[in-house]
């Protein structure tokens, strides 16, 4: 017994709600948010997205790694979005580990030697989210009229305050 | 004024829904979902999903790239996952180009040369589906006693349907 047969149960009931619809396969906001897997942060209602509004991209901690700048320029050259959106949040599990102990800890458990490998970690979350909006103005793969905010949520209460 | 300003107008009023929760910082059904960034996607709802229940890990196509590794090593490691679901959805920006051509049009648009870098397109999404299954389960860094689903979302229906 695996949960995802419990989704697929719960995803029924989704279906019989959802009715057939036809959304723009671009989004409707042209936003794309950048944010952290986190289960205590629903993005959707947590930001007021219906359905078919902006994109939404998760990694560990919501850095703005290689692979998110991949999907940024889909997001933007092939799905004409213009905003992003990078949001991290308090109590991350990002601030739960550092590197080097982390790579240790991979050697003796799983056997593998991730060399230098940067599991990308933070203390700071206002630091975290400044960092990563500097690279996105850097990247010479996001054009310079994106624009570009930044933003905390807090697991606690739902709130959403800005990163200036 | 950015949509950034609206979201944050949109997340008053779901903070006065949310009330003081102190949830763990560990999922509670242990599961990891990985998906594409789609607008037409709400993945909580469409999986009954509560706050706290699972991690969500997303990219352009949800395809299971070096960073979603990193990701998924610490979603199991630091925050104990032992599942995985794999879900990509019809009608997918991933299946709006290909590489070269999009390589080539970065160069006159951007100005940036990406050289060989691939943008993870795909034709078929079951079989998409069954490569990035066969990525997790090739990967040293991800036990062999995770469990590991894939499925597809259909964003007209909202209908889930495994794919084995």
């Amino acid at each position: 017994m695996t949960y995802f047969d419990n989704f697929l149960k719960a995803n029924q009931a989704y279906v019989g709600l959802h009715g057939d619809l036809h959304l723009p396969i671009k989004p409707k906001t042209k936003v794309a948010i950048v944010t952290c897997m986190d289960s205590r942060l629903h993005v959707a209602p947590a930001l007021g997205l219906a359905l078919g509004d902006a994109h939404i991209l998760r990694n560990a901690g919501g850095r703005v790694t290689e692979d998110m700048i991949r999907s940024l320029v889909i997001s933007q050259q092939q799905m004409g979005t213009r905003e992003i959106v990078v949001l991290h949040h308090t109590d991350c599990g990002a601030q739960t580990f550092e590197n080097e102990p982390f790579r240790q800890y991979l050697k003796k458990e799983l056997g593998v030697d991730v060399g230098d490998r940067d599991f990308l970690p933070f203390q700071d979350v206002e630091e975290s989210v400044r960092e990563d909006m500097e690279i996105l103005k850097a990247s010479p793969l996001i054009p310079e009229d994106v624009k570009i905010s930044g933003a905390v949520y807090d697991v606690n209460t739902g709130l959403i305050s800005e990163v200036k």
